[in-house]
């Protein structure tokens, strides 16, 4: 059993928590806390021998509140097997990635559906009889473009829409659908080079690593609580075109980890930033 | 405050512990648990809110005991600064490394005095007003030597001997005066290339990447429980004297974070194995 | 286009080969040269601005054969496009990794077949269009199934077999029919580690990091020239199997590197290592 | 010998460089070229196993003008020993790293003085017998304060001025007298964080990798071409102190990486941009 907790910070939390666990003879295997004492936040995550039957697990939440600060966010026993929704455009990598190990059963969700803004993806997933569906931005208003997203998103049950290269910028009142559940891959080492073409911009700059970052989703896309980075090495010999072959390297590899991360509820997110808990 | 425990694993100890601090009304501000299923051991690292006097660290360790295993280990407290003594031979990045830090005040440690079988490195110790000892071990038996070495030593206080490129092998009755209290940096990614010139052994292999190592000593210098590894990459442009080159840089950096961790008490022992709580 | 050229080192070679590419009027964009003193083995890879007809190639091959030593191995615009075949067992990550790549011609090569000595990776082979052939194992001799092995690889035009987590030992004739043609993923960071279950290995000795090396297959699977490595951090509440795991990420990512490096025809080999000009 | 040549691109210029030191009997061993398309400028840097005595040196670059463009940029021979002027203000850290290898001669380079516009790291200098030069910049205006600078270095012979955490920003005029010659270490991975307490910054977005960059100056303290960059990991529960703390190590060691390369005569400098041939 995975049980996480986030509230204000007070004097006799971890006690009150692991007294709970003790009282029903549960045994604590590994246990993280943290307190971002500016802002007054705990954080715990724990790792328990038993697992908790579903009845339990309410039972044992009801008891956790009896202890807790009444505003205290606590999951106990989160689903291991999560659902998602991919959202694509026109690059490959990351998708195909995700579709492997959701095809393997690696990944830590199962992928419920993807929607691209192209067709280009199509075939890929129908490989892996993953349904698509084709919901194109062309010659239409964001406002409703961004319907179009939401009616077909409302036709699945999902955790986490994953933006896996998806290259339109989404509207904050979309956004504001779906809190702390979208989880991007930008295509640099934020907070450099924000905005179009950061591998353009790289280049030009005449950097010696880029990267990758993964982070949820707030106002923008390229903002929002960072989960994961990573940069590889690049040269003088590296053409534009080049380095964008090599991000994606690092892309898929970040996103990937991000996901295994938040998909085995390691990540916790407040105001814009995120404790992670590996 | 610090607070670490290592003891045998039982239901309720997490409850136990964090209801002594609750009790005492200390808050606990990060905390990281694990437990070896395996070997059925509890490790637990806190730090709190409050720095606790001297007598409440003798009360503390007491109530700890009262709720713990009898053979429980438990830190309160843990002197912010340690007392190092280091052994060196001829090489002087790493010596001179920790004798910076060391003088900048930056190393949670205080050197006693610096131990060399060669007197290379008098002049550098010198310089920082730092004792250094020369104990050769020229013309003489290794009995003799490690009896010098130990005279020398325990002229002064110490936490933990450090073995700075010290060139010698040292006896297992010599290890054994110091269990767990001898840090050494192996100049490879142990348990790759050990013994002598592990990077002509390298050059010889082909390697693309080096490596360096730093470990407690048991019973060898190449034995004993992992604290740090870290690598860098090389390629067929290397001579092994290259190798060598590029691996100092790397035996600098691997032993100034191995001590980091050791003297900011994130490092627990148990078997040929280290929890490593950073 | 791009030439290779390895031979006997002499004063003047370069002179030679540029002059030759001077007088037909072609441009030199980019060259490494190195010179292994030790052995005095000259090596030189450079791309020129000019793409070159087929003719023109022979030509150009015949002409540099006048200016160097008689057993220089001499490659003039080497096929972009390569011919691979992969051997499998079962698990699918470094196999669905290249079979993406090769779907979105992102490989700088084509997978001509994968065979396999279970059935368990056909089902991903066929969604990708993939012929798959089972050669199975069981209840054969080595001798008889390697002749099976090498009779379905003669049926298709290569110009590398790649071992993509194939577990089966290969005997030395076998190898012997493609000297320095067999790539191998080797789960652990070589030297350290050879042989069965590295990870189970590493987890027992409690290291803290974990690597992969893929390297050419020579005598056996675990020795021959290495052509890439890499490594990640792994703690102390990795179990083996979460090793096993952390590995397989990077068993993708290094035996992509060295594909990716050998397929762009960066890799020379001679003796027991690799030239590797990036 | 180590030859290095900047200039215009054209068909043939390797064969004229290489023909040159083929008829005087050199043999190259190692060699590389690169071409900026874009730009059409032509970089090389080849090692000879000749060493080539002074008026050789003279000669040679005599013969090599005649077969280059009227504005390359040839240096035959390049002094393997270096000198340097530090500038610095407090911080300790890339100071006594470059005051070890200067005293060890492990630089190549000699440190001939180091100009401080605070006196804290006096001390340290004398102990390793390297000049101080005090030079406040209190109540003075720049142009007075980079006057005296200026007398300060004049009194030296340098190759390069290397600002090793010197925390004043530098005029275009002071910095137009020293053209490429000097080098800094910016404690950000730029262009992230660009301007004053960079980790400040990278606190507040929640990074979770840090880095340093070390360039040439050109215009301002956080612009000009980038020689290295290198990053390390951090999490939610660094402070800004501690991510300070931290990124003082991989700044260290970024400036450590960016001076072995100068001063190894292995980086061109052409508009915003360097051709690194390590």
């Amino acid at each position: 059993m995975v049980l996480r907790i986030q509230c204000t910070d007070r004097v006799g939390l971890v006690a009150s928590i692991a007294g709970v666990l003790s009282a029903i003879n549960v045994n604590i295997l590994s246990m993280r806390e943290h307190v971002d004492t500016a802002q007054n936040r705990f954080f715990i995550r724990l790792v328990t021998a038993a697992t908790v039957a579903e009845t339990d697990s309410e039972t044992l939440t009801h008891q956790l509140q009896q202890v807790l600060p009444a505003s205290a966010e606590i999951t106990v026993n989160p689903s291991p097997k999560k659902k998602i929704i991919l959202l694509v455009t026109k690059e490959y990598h990351c998708l195909s990635d995700i579709l492997i190990r959701n095809h393997f059963k690696t990944l830590q969700a199962s992928v419920q559906c993807v929607i691209g803004n192209h067709s280009s993806l199509q075939d890929i997933c129908e490989r892996f009889g993953v349904p698509f569906h084709l919901v194109s931005h062309e010659a239409k208003d964001r406002e409703i473009f961004e319907k179009e997203l939401t009616a077909v998103i409302n036709q699945y049950q999902k955790d986490y829409l994953v933006l896996a290269k998806f290259m339109r910028i989404l509207s904050a009142p979309f956004i504001a659908q779906f809190p702390h559940k979208i989880i991007n891959i930008h295509h640099s080492f934020l907070p450099a080079f924000i905005g179009a073409n950061p591998y353009r911009q790289a280049f030009e700059r005449g950097v010696k690593l880029i990267g990758a970052t993964a982070h949820f989703v707030t106002n923008d896309l390229d903002e929002g609580p960072i989960i994961a980075q990573q940069i590889i090495p690049v040269t003088h010999s590296f053409t534009a075109a080049d380095m964008m072959k090599a991000g994606k390297e690092i892309e898929t590899a970040v996103l990937a980890k991000a996901l295994q991360l938040v998909l085995d509820d390691k990540v916790f997110v407040y105001g814009n930033k995120t404790v992670v808990v590996d």
